[in-house]
């Protein structure tokens, strides 16, 4: 009996990992066709003497990246990837997006081949020669199983306090998409599923673009009539990026909890947002702004919005895109952020009388 | 010649019908097809001993709704509402809803049986016997006219001030939209036309009960994520209302400025987030709120709210719409504001697996 029983590991512990394992960590015990014992692989460091594992297998607290919550005692820290990944039937990915690469290979042969994954990663890593490639589609080819993706406008804080929201999980496989929905969904934090997995996984990313605009409204003093506009353009050019580079995904897509509802908070909160005003208002590089408000890391919209050019470039497409390439370019300093909005004054949305023909295509 | 110029008529001079005078008086200018003399049918009022009327004509400046913006020398101020429609080819509606079916029976038979309407005026109206009327179906319904609508994230100070921005032009008639447009698009005042008129204007009214709900998580201290769901959900009822009562509708006009765009900006500024924040902070009822916060205006969500609740009474749909019922709840004092997130928490967007289908469906 027990060996039908599905095991999960969750793979990273950072806040938003902790936050997951959490919820994770109390829906298998209420479901009876999973293990209760969930694996988190925790990245090994000493605090206060004492090892992170151990203190979160004796506290049931990750007291370094999400203090003050207890995790359920089902949840096991285990500092070696391979030992908490090799059982598990489903692998929750929620690492850094730089370290997914060295991860699958650590891991490649070592799990179970008909395990599936779910990555809660956000951001592009760069593919071979240039542009984006997707997380899930590294992990998918990596290490040759089925990756579905989680994104949503989930400040992790606010899901480990159990404040309601929404997330939607982006699953090609209708078969899985149950599964992955019992183990995320609680009575506040509520999943949707769509098939549209790759259109669920740019959005988490794009939006970050995005909101370095919203953030140079803010800084120049625009408005809210202005800062409506740049969020909207924003999200047609996401529409449209998809449309162009991963076809065949559905408008519907946007208006889940991965599209408007997480672009909406990060436009509104979030580090993208602050560092971009305090770019205009300071005149200071990102560099510096990342070394002054973030301890030297790394503000993701710029690292994103310069992936994206590459891609347009190759495409000839960067007036197509013009929002996106003009906050791309005040990124690097090559146009003045008092330029953003001459540059989508003439921006493709406003040249015609939108027809039938022309709103469905988008569809 | 100048018989076959197009004559344009605003009737309302408020503070967003001024910001429209100041746009269209320039616009006839540039354009070779209208006559340049616009007219603004203005309420009289006495202002220091002097007419209103007078004022605008010899200082170009409407001083009670839109003081420290100069108008163009072409915007004619007209007490008459007759006399400034009379001859009229476009006739711009902007007056508060509930002069609109007294407006109408004064118009009636002595405007051009040709004229086409724009309304640009936002909320519903009742219906006899109960439910919502729009406003372009009374406008069209009593002058026997065809009538377009304009809606958008447009805060007349910001539009008056040149801050750019985009509008949405609900326009069934294909031939009718560029002319429409034309009137209308600045470098900074960027228009969209969609043959959508009914969601258009909808969305105009729906958005402020979705700005009731996200005043509420503000007074609740619910947090981002809270209220980006709370907001998305709003979305949804708004495109399941338009999908329901006024069907045919397109998925994609709710991604247009008078979609999305005004929501955000409405649920983020706006009197009615404002005074539905101090509702659940101050405990005070709605009424006592107007009084004190408005003047004794009134706040156009609560009633917004009811008289769409009445319609979901009558079709027996108040569980299909979990978030505009919540908020009519509230608002009479029948529900606590505490209430709110177990009220959507069965959500009927999170009940099932979207699969293509029922995603399709919505479109």
């Amino acid at each position: 009996m027990s060996q039908k029983l599905k095991k999960v590991c969750i793979i990273g512990s950072g806040n938003w990992g902790s936050a997951i394992a959490k919820i994770v960590g109390k829906n298998v015990l209420r479901l009876s066709h999973f293990e209760n014992r969930v694996t988190m692989y925790v990245y090994e460091e000493i605090i206060n003497g004492k090892k992170l594992t151990e203190i979160i297998n004796e506290t049931h607290e990750n007291v370094k990246y999400l203090p003050g919550h207890k995790l359920p005692e089902n949840v096991v820290a285990v500092p070696d990837v391979v030992d908490a990944a090799r059982e598990a039937d489903i692998l929750i990915f929620v690492v850094p997006h730089q370290f997914i690469r060295t991860l699958c290979s650590t891991l490649l042969g070592k799990i179970k081949p008909t395990a599936i994954g779910l990555s809660l990663i956000k951001g592009f890593d760069h593919a071979e020669g240039g542009g984006i490639e997707l997380i899930s589609h590294i992990i998918s080819k990596y290490l040759k199983i089925q990756c579905a993706v989680l994104m949503g406008a989930n400040l992790a804080g606010e899901v480990a306090d159990e404040k309601f929201c929404e997330t939607t999980i982006g699953c090609r496989d209708s078969r899985l998409a149950p599964l992955l929905r019992d183990i995320i969904q609680t009575d506040y934090f509520r999943v949707v599923v769509v098939d549209d997995e790759d259109a669920v996984e740019i959005c988490g990313a794009l939006k970050n673009i995005v909101a370095c605009g919203a953030g140079f409204v803010d800084g120049l003093g625009l408005g809210d009539n202005t800062k409506a506009a740049v969020i909207r353009l924003g999200l047609m050019e996401m529409i449209k990026f998809v449309d162009v580079f991963y076809p065949g995904s559905k408008l519907a897509t946007f208006f889940e909890s991965c599209g408007v509802a997480d672009l909406i908070t990060t436009c509104y909160g979030g580090r993208n947002r602050k560092v971009s005003e305090a770019f205009v208002r300071s005149k200071k590089s990102i560099k510096q702004l990342e070394d002054e408000m973030l301890n030297g890391q790394k503000l993701q919209g710029p690292i994103t919005a310069e992936e994206v050019n590459y891609m347009l470039k190759t495409k000839r497409m960067e007036d197509n895109f013009p929002l996106f390439t003009a906050i791309h370019r005040i990124c690097t300093g090559d146009v003045k952020a008092e330029e953003l909005i001459s540059c989508i004054k003439n921006h493709p949305e406003h040249m015609d009388v939108k027809t039938d023909l022309q709103v469905q295509s988008k569809l």
